[in-house]
């Protein structure tokens, strides 16, 4: 028999068999005697477990020998959850091939970037373009498809584990030759590669195909469009991987696809084209433990993941009940936080909650991570919270399906990270990711729901786009962020934007010479400044009365093509030039931020952009996070306080967990999350 | 003729021909022009030198090819110390093979974990798995044993040079298949090796011995366990090289063999093993000259030194007459530090004291290291200190073959250590080597002599035993501390101890399972601080009324099992959380630390410990060092007065030194040492 | 037709065909289409452009197959050029060959110490030691130098690019073969090398000349005086290089040449040695952003490359207009800088003021390096400021070929900074570059032109002669050293100074022995700081009453052999010892300085240096730099204010810039510039 999926939205596949909210984690019973297995999975049903992640590692188990397999152990395993109604995401292994395929094909393992051949005892895949190795991993693949591909207990296919995590690009001959391949398809021509890499720059013109290379250490620095098409490349022989084991899934299951991303972690793939290829989008995600902020961390990958999902539901495929164990200092959770996090994921559009993982592991290399079942057994604070977890997520099935909406986009593009990340840029301060990180703190702390988008994305359906860092920005970006203010849109743009073009060229026209049309400005010369130097933005025009803002790190002389001056430099290297603009463009207004404030000094600003574009904060406590999810006849509000005193919340309707009903004004006591059904 | 033995204990061996304590240094006259040889001897009498060490670097002059040797030079050294009455310490030149060894046999260069091949001119052995090294070393060895075995100026061999430096791993294919023989005797069956190695972790199950490898460099962080065993392994490949050159020493010499240990600082040998192996214990010991309490980590070092010799008499083979060359900053010794290093050597053990070196060298990487004759010549500083404390040390012939005793143990396990510094801890400002210096600062402030011990040593003869850092602690190793405690001992444990076992597993049970009798506590969960962030302890029960301590680093979440809370937590995560227990088990008394406190603040702490275990502070002021030396029929008050100021020491007996006598009272002058003899 | 020289010198070769100061930069005309050529030489004529730089990495371009030559494009730039009146630096392109060479000769790629080989997509030559490069290098300039050695619009050939940068040390198989062959070329046998080489120490000697290796990574640090003797080797096959392409031009051309040194960057070459192979000496530099006082560095740069061309005018080859592109934080120069930098340059005798580049690049690494037209075009700052400064060198054509004079030189020695920047020496905080930066900076602000020279030159046209680090010091430049004291002149010395001869030896006689006739002190033992600690230095005897000094880093033990006491240390390691000493020898004064005092420290103790030497300050605003110009008839006193106020300057004359006309007094505006021709 098949199973059947079950979904809000009908065209939407789902995990097959789960009417509400997936809960549990992987589960590697392979590491403990099988008389554990029993315990493991009462346990389970104690804590409300509903579906769990197996196989992921397995693949020596499963095929002991090259062709040799035994499945006997799986088999029972799957046989005991599914007698206990608990579901599977069966795992394809490929992440971790065996010590004799690497001793029978030595030539698959990877090479860095300084020639070094990595060894086995780890974990990691071999070269992604390897035919061996795509071949095996097909071919185990193919071999759990035909025995698990309609096995009742089956929900959901875990193809691989993390895509480019922990390592990705590989420097073997190999990779070199697949590389070749790669830029002929991408190129046609030598002269357009010639062109496009721009090797008159330092004597590099290619004659033939054959001397072209992958990125190699090189005396000095490498070119960049060379290293940005390697980057591109990596992630699509990644994705080729991908597709080859999904297309051997789906000869024989019809059970729908998963692989675990990580969503804001990951910088070798491009999410936006990942999403397309799999039935269901799922992420890893994991707190920065030292980060005083960490919660507005979880809440970026969230909106970013439900973004790649386009929206649709998605499943938390691992996070931590507390410590990880790989950062620097693996702080534990502090009491309610696990739930903190949880169900603000579940606001911002999961619809499962999973960890890695079930039970705490005693050897190898992750034995210090949490799980759901500690070390410390059942009588530990975790285990005691996670089967308070798994209760409430019970009471939580009606939020399944329904989904978040939001009047801001944050321009993403993996593309211009891997651009900007190369050497020799004009500052080592200047981070995408701290410029993007600071506007969405902003963001949040004045209540509004944020989407991600690409910068080519149709864009018109939000009252705002932030672009804080696109360093890479195509012409036909430009134009659509023109099309986009030109349409009524409000834009707001950071510094060091539209400084190149696909090919890491800087535009004829100068630094931001696409983004003209939709800010009425351009970049004459970048002017960082020193380390820790600080600058003071000064407010002007309708901002005129605001406190200076100091900012740091980064400066920009502008050339002005219509856009009004908002605020100047007090001091620094250009006293008295443009600081801010605002260029009023067809029925909308394009901002630039030639500088970096802080989050905090981004308010006054902001304030100024949302009048523009119609938006206005929530006005809600500093500490209390609230999403709204819109299903078929109510909404969702839940309301997330990650303050210690207890906040209140304008709300009418009944809190799913506690029963309470509120006309009006809920209180959400500190630390605690609410969540409230309210009527449409 | 072959030379006797002289001991204050017949049965122990000593340096042969020595009556009084031990005087000199390494020389090495193979740099210097045959003129300068007369000039040496002559000073080393004026300096009361009486043995020196030889050819510890002197293969390729012995051996300037393959085959053919050249002892010519050798002989006339060794005669001409010999009529001058100085004893030789005669190396075997193994530490570092000629180039043409190199040259002949380029597989037996070192392969570093990054795949480099190191080259050759510097210094550093080849491959300890080598079977073409250990064949030369032993031809060598065998060559100097024949020739010089019964010489009568031969008073100590010193075979090979500080084992395990520079380098000591080797990641060539001859240590991979060693490794797997000692493997396949360590763990009989494949199976035996996956489960200690916990292999079902990330895939990494061996179906074959081939296939089991040296830790590489890997894609990610490495099997611990994996990691561990080859540290095992490589401790024990270079114990098999010594051992190789013992036994051919011993086939044509009864004469002593020793190896210069660097006990405190060389984490790749494990003492415990390799002192069983050596006739006399020497060490070689550095100041970390920028440490402002140096002399602490002197004590500690020769602490651990008479300790790993089982508390016979053991040679200081190297130190410093001022500063050292291998430090960031090489920082010269003040007037009087040099003996008052010298003497704590002494009063701690060392019935000999030898530097490195006799003469500076003019030229090489070590031409800025300091030496009994330096650059400047006779007239300079060091020189005449030199003298004097030649001068200094032949008055105290008589503490020859007395021994210290002590009432404190703290545990010591290189394995652990191994186990403990590998990648993905909980937090990367926990170290075993902090943490045992801070409580044995305290100690030693508090006036007590402590020894080391490994933790299945016979801990009864102790009224105190300190467990600072035991990471890895086996089952054995708890049950030896229930027994010690249960007994009537005192234990104290710092954080994170009892947290794997043998194998780098978390215990059944959890962290601090082996523990839980002798403490009374377990450890439901590590909860690291951020870095630089201070918790206080406040102090309860017993303790109550004690000001807070500041802690940092790290606190835990304790489960009780029948331990008395003596301190919580103020603030910091687990606000009002247990901090630190006692438990009342059978005769004794166990505690447990959860965190870090500084020296300071292990006061309070350690003062309540000693109440229980009967020890008391010596009371006496803070910069003056003491320890007694028994003899057979007096004892020896060594007192070194770090302070500027003089102290005053009870006392009655006469200053070895001085020829002063003293009744009740010796005073100390600023700087000064005294080595007082009292009747028994 | 052969262009004839224009020289104020007739017997200096000078750029052929430019009677006034060149003007002009790095073109590189092969990354755009024809159709900007164009537009390049109309702008560069309104800019006053004279000469370009052209070719330099054009190789793959022009010799795309190996044997095949287009000289088309080159043809026609060369022809545009000349048709335009600006005169062309031709380049070899060597420093940079093309894909085809590499894939042909692999074993020509440069490998680093670790062993990596270094690949292709960035710049970089060959191994220098490679014959297959030599030999293609040789070609390509003879096919340019006979189509082009006679070609009219040719002013100067541009051999190579910074040879030394961006990698210059080659651990290559063919390097060692080169480097035995060196060294049986400098030792003549084995043990003068083992000799030199110390090998006696850690066992390192050689048997037979195929045993000897470069420097590779070793298991602990590699012999020094192998390592010094591999960067002689190094920089003798660099120049080996240089000598074969300028024989190659000279076969066939009459024009000067020259190769674009970065004498105060580019560790790896000794310009000593270089500047009399080459017939004008050009230099490239660039201000360290994020430096202060840049403009300082800026000058010690430009006096040092005058210096090593021996008074000679020289070439500024490249610097920028604004920000490069390499640094951490790339700051953009400000308004006025790029003008003052230039003709700083100028008044420290260049005749020349190029830039890297002309036209900024679209693509590539250096995409965000300024240029002369700027991405943003002949709108900018920067394009206006290079019209300006080019219209302002036209008027300084009088300038051209007069000479500065120095009463002072400062010591500099590339063999001795190779020797200091070894591993283990006795501070890590101790550096050559800092030490005589702070001197140049004290005399800089004193407003003191200084020359530097090499330690074995002939001082006596020197009033003072400063040797702020002078570690490797050979005994003949002891000996020149005690001449130029006794004979009437005034020397101080920096500590660590006088520490080895030329095989990295200590002299016998311990440190600074071949200084003691000159300064009559030697030093007993070296004594650093820890780190950040400081030191008061007290000034005594004939600076009695004078404020004491900090210092830092470094103390020494002195032993007095006749000097004076002139200042102690009134704490630190040594209380009451010497700190600096001065000796009356012969005719003249030899100071001695044993530690690190801050610019502002060294002003009291100069102060009284120059009373010796019959020196005295300028008594000019710190801010106004000045430096005179000695024509045939007329002198030029170039001033810069680097201040915001204007500065006050006594001087007679013409400002050649503004035409105003000073009688005994000229105002020097904020950041401005005057160029006084004064009568002499």
């Amino acid at each position: 028999m098949t199973a059947q999926p079950t979904s809000a939205h009908p065209d939407t596949p789902w995990v097959l068999g789960l009417d509400g909210i997936a809960y549990g984690g992987d589960y590697n019973p392979e590491q403990w005697p099988e008389e554990v297995w029993a315990e493991d999975v009462r346990l389970m049903r104690e804590a409300g477990v509903n579906l769990v992640s197996i196989g992921i590692f397995s693949w020596a188990l499963l095929e002991p020998e090259e062709g040799v397999f035994d499945f006997g152990w799986l088999d029972r395993v799957i046989d005991l959850l599914h007698a206990n109604g608990i579901r599977v995401d069966l795992g394809t292994p490929t992440a971790s091939p065996p010590a004799w395929f690497f001793a029978t094909y030595p030539h698959t393992r990877v090479v860095d970037r300084s020639g070094t051949v990595l060894g086995f005892g780890s974990r990691g895949m071999a070269n992604p373009s390897s035919p061996e190795y795509r071949a095996a991993a097909v071919r185990i693949t193919t071999e759990l498809a035909q025995r698990y591909g309609s096995h009742p207990a089956i929900a959901l296919w875990h193809v691989h584990n993390e895509y480019g995590a922990p390592v990705s690009e590989d420097y073997s001959e190999t990779s070199a030759a697949a590389f070749r391949s790669w830029l002929q398809a991408r190129y046609g021509t030598l002269d357009a590669l010639n062109a496009a890499w721009g090797t008159a720059f330092w004597g590099q013109r290619y004659g033939t195909w054959e001397h072209v290379d992958v990125p190699r250490l090189t005396p000095s620095v490498t070119n960049p469009a060379q290293r940005l098409d390697f980057a591109r490349f990596t992630d699509h022989a990644l994705r080729e991987c991908f597709v080859a084991e999904r297309e051997a899934v789906r000869a024989h299951s019809t059970i729908p696809v998963t692989t675990n991303f990580m969503a804001a972690e990951c910088p070798a793939v491009d999410l936006w084209k990942w999403a397309d290829e799999v039935d269901i989008v799922s992420d890893d995600h994991y707190l920065t433990a030292e980060d005083h902020r960490s919660h507005v961390g979880l809440a970026l990958a969230a909106d970013l993941t439900r973004s790649v999902a386009r929206g649709k539901p998605w499943l938390l495929m691992e996070h931590s009940t507390s410590a990880v164990n790989w950062q620097p200092r693996n702080l534990a959770k502090r009491p309610g936080e696990m739930a903190r996090n949880s169900l603000t994921h579940l606001g911002r559009g999961a619809d499962g909650i999973l960890f890695f993982q079930w039970r705490a592991g005693r050897r190898g290399a992750e034995k210090f991570h949490s799980a759901m079942l500690p070390h410390a057994g059942t009588g530990s604070r975790v285990f005691r919270e996670v089967v308070q977890l798994g209760a409430d997520l019970q009471k939580l099935a009606p939020v399944r399906g329904s989904r978040v909406r939001a009047d801001v986009a944050i321009l993403w593009d993996w593309e211009s990270f891997w651009a900007q990340d190369l050497e020799w840029r004009p500052s080592v301060d200047l981070g995408h990711r701290e410029r993007i990180r600071a506007y969405y703190d902003r963001l949040w702390q004045d209540g509004l729901t944020v989407d991600f988008a690409h910068p080519e994305d149709d864009l018109s359906g939000y009252r705002l786009v932030v672009a804080p860092a696109s360093y890479l920005l195509t012409e036909e970006a430009g134009s659509n962020l023109d099309g986009y203010v030109a349409g009524g849109g409000t834009l707001v743009v950071g510094c060091f934007s539209g400084v190149v073009d696909q090919d890491d060229a800087v535009p004829a026209g100068g630094f931001a010479a696409f983004l003209r049309p939709a800010l009425g400005v351009t970049v004459e010369e970048h002017a960082p400044l020193r380390a820790g130097e600080q600058v003071e933005v000064a407010w002007t025009g309708a901002l005129a009365g605001t406190d200076p803002t100091p900012a740091g790190v980064w400066t920009e002389d502008l050339v002005l093509h219509g856009a009004e001056v908002v605020a100047t430099y007090a001091d620094g290297p250009l006293p008295g030039a443009p600081a801010v603009t605002r260029h009023a463009h067809g029925e909308g207004t394009g901002w630039y931020v030639s500088t970096c404030p802080s989050v905090e000094g981004l308010a006054p600003l902001l304030a100024a952009v949302y009048a523009d574009a119609g938006l206005a904060p929530s006005g809600l406590p500093a500490e209390l996070e609230v999403v709204r999810r819109h299903g078929d006849t109510s909404d969702y509000v839940v309301a997330v306080n990650h303050g210690a005193e207890a906040a209140e919340l304008p709300a009418t309707g009944t809190d799913l967990l506690t029963g309470e009903t509120f006309a009006g004004t809920a209180k959400v006591p500190g630390g605690q999350v609410r969540v409230i059904e309210v009527a449409r």
